[in-house]
């Protein structure tokens, strides 16, 4: 009945039905279905789901559906498995050819382009017809879901162009590949970061992009589907770099998982709120004196944290999407100095108004908050812009420079600042 | 010259660099290359070059490029004009089949499936034979540059499947469509949202989806490039708004447009700065009496931004990629005022702990400082939770329930309760 009821529903929902299951039940249902869907699912699961899952299988069970499975996204799966198991998998497998193409792929880094091609693709010889590469096609078919194009390489395996499924529809039989293919094409290296291939395919308009050793040797494909996975990943990454959520947690996770994951940032937020504290309890005395001092501390902390957070977001984006034309790190340094004491200027001087003639407070009074604000925005735009470029140099995600950490940073920074000001111009 | 220096270079790359031209230098290039190269540089351009650019030519220099494009890429562009520029545009197009794509597709909201789809693609009749689907790709080959699947429809136009080129190339000449079609395809209607759209393509791994009316007629293909871009602007945007930049900058913007994107959302922090001010200022007695409380309230005000930028964010991100097994609203709302319960408690024993035991402060006062904690952490986890799905509600993104607005409100929030909570413990 189960078996019935899923004919013709499509894998991706079924894997979201089987999420929602438990081990036991996934797997019974799973054991209903032929191994070629079932290995359609199990790649479509989330990774929690999917790890339970292939724990619970024994290693000829799940050979048998990685034999059904692209390379690529047959590694994804030995890559949740220990290296024994993962051997123990591959010593299952049907097809020989598959087994070395497994090894092979499991050589890179997950996060790299050779992390993400597959190993299967249609290539044709460049001194091959057209009768020759649909030959080629054919005996590839069952293997290659979707061809896409046709990478042209000569008889060293060097990539040399692509021929589109069109073109060689539209020729005569006995016209060379040679003749009809396209030699621009845009490859990318095994090593090059997961998030510039996406780059490079959304720029370029790519559906596929081959991939190629140090020697230009053509070793993979990565497909556009693979690629809006890695996109989709990332947003989720930065997202939660900087609202602070340490772990990879969603909404359905148990209320002990997403705690665990956001209480080590709050921690960091409150320690820090503690040592504010610490700071303002340094300049009691002034403030006792000098008690609506402590009316506008919140207004200066705030202020430091927007700002720090918006001058990052900035950044952060630019990087995201660098090109050859970015202004020189000094000339970014130099602008977002201008934009700060554009603001700074700005938000001072309608501090300075608000205190001094809307809530009647003196004019030294109104003057030391209006100039603790345009130097709180001056250094918060320092921090917001510096911290992800130097975050970034060190290989660490800049996202998390708007998190809690820099915003705590901030906010101190912004109180000693505050205090500074006012203890000179107040002459507490 | 120039023209010797592109032949060869992407259209891509060579939109990157007229986008650091000035606009006459730009003009100058694209009129030294051939119409069709020049059209494709116009829509790799970003928008505010574009506009540029497009304005300064005559309806007819702009024709003979529109002339070149996809229908999707001409109506982005017509779409830039004034209704009267427009209609004088598409009066001086040459091809009369066009013009009626473009007439027919402006009359979609931009931001719907309507609007990202294009006329171009192949589409056989379900009664053809293979030779005559060949001829069909044939007669269309110049003006659909990637083919993907070819959509199979019936006599009165209504969608049934599709068949992709590899099994038009496998396939007899004299097979008949109608016996290897694959009925199981995936659309859209026309006046689907643009990143429903892209989260279903993510979701089945497609590179293109067919679109159709409320008949279930054929009307359109998006292909995956166009999504690609849809996700790249959507993360922008939901990055913008969740930290206060009202246009849509970026960091090689002028300083003054960058300045007044950031300003009226700084000023809204601002301005939450001085009505908290206000509400300090209302306790300002029971404060002289016990200054050392001045001393948490950045504490108190940083752990409800972190803890309502937390929530909010979790929710966000649910309604992106929601899914029919959802929790509802209520199991939601539970769930996260467990989580609040959980994460209120340790912090708010952290502090008093830390107040008491380190700081040396009596237990009343300590106690004093965790409770508010406790109730910050509550209040902030509730507007976090409400306030994006509330957003979500009335159609607006809820991204920007992590921005300004929300943590302002919330800082004002935890003010209060933190007064309050200290007024009625230490009887002020
Ligand atoms: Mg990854
Ligand atoms: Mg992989
Ligand atoms: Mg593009
Ligand atoms: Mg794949
Ligand atoms: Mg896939
Ligand atoms: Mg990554
Ligand atoms: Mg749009
Ligand atoms: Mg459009
Ligand atoms: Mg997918
Ligand atoms: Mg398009
Ligand atoms: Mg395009
Ligand atoms: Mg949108
Ligand atoms: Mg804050």
């Amino acid at each position: 009945f189960i078996k019935q009821s899923f004919d013709g529903a499509n894998e991706a929902d079924i894997a979201a039905l089987l999420d929602e299951l438990n081990m036991q039940e996934a797997l019974y249902v799973l054991r209903l279905l032929e191994a070629e869907v079932a290995a359609d699912i199990l790649i479509e699961l989330d990774e929690d789901s999917l790890t339970k899952v292939i724990y619970e299988m024994e290693p000829t069970e799940l050979a048998s559906y990685i034999d059904q499975m692209d390379s690529d996204d047959a590694v994804d799966i030995l890559n949740l498995l220990t290296i024994r198991e993962r051997e123990d998998v591959i010593s299952h497998l049907q097809e020989k050819e598959k087994s070395e193409h497994i090894l092979d792929l499991l050589r890179y880094d997950e996060d790299s382009a050779g992390g993400l091609m597959a190993k299967e693709f249609i290539k044709a010889n460049k001194n091959w017809n057209v009768i020759q590469t649909i030959e080629e096609i054919r005996r590839q078919a069952e293997k290659v879901e979707k061809i896409y194009s046709i990478y042209v390489v000569d008889n060293k395996q060097h990539l040399l162009g692509r021929v589109s499924l069109k073109k060689i529809i539209l020729a005569s039989s006995d016209t060379k590949i040679a003749d009809i293919y396209e030699p621009e094409l845009i490859s990318v290296p095994t090593h090059l970061d997961e998030e510039e291939v996406a780059e490079i395919m959304r720029k370029y308009d790519l559906e596929s992009i081959p991939v190629v050793n140090a020697k230009n040797k053509l070793v993979g494909r990565i497909t556009v589907d693979d690629i809006l996975d890695v996109i989709r990943e990332q947003s989720e990454e930065d997202m939660q770099a900087m609202t602070g959520i340490s772990a990879d947690v969603e909404e359905s996770d148990s209320i002990f998982r997403i705690s665990k994951a956001r209480l080590p940032w709050l921690l960091i937020g409150v320690i820090g709120g503690l040592m504010g504290a610490k700071i303002i309890g340094f300049f009691e005395e002034g403030l006792s004196k000098y008690i609506a001092l402590a009316s506008f501390i919140p207004l200066v902390a705030a202020t430091g944290g927007n700002v720090g957070i918006q001058s990052s977001s900035l950044v952060v984006q630019t990087l995201a999407s660098k090109s050859v034309f970015d202004d020189t790190p000094w000339q970014r340094f130099v602008k977002g100095l201008l934009i700060a004491l554009l603001n700074g200027v700005v938000l001072g001087f309608f501090v300075f108004a608000v205190v001094k003639f809307i809530y009647g407070f003196d004019a030294i009074f109104g003057f030391t908050i209006g100039l603790a604000m345009f130097c709180v925005v001056l250094l918060a735009s320092f921090m917001g812009t510096v911290t992800p470029l130097v975050l970034n140099r060190f290989g660490i995600n800049p996202a998390i420079a708007s998190g809690p950490f820099i915003t705590t940073a901030n906010d101190l920074i912004g109180l000693a600042v505050y205090f500074g000001v006012a203890m000179m111009l107040l002459k507490l």
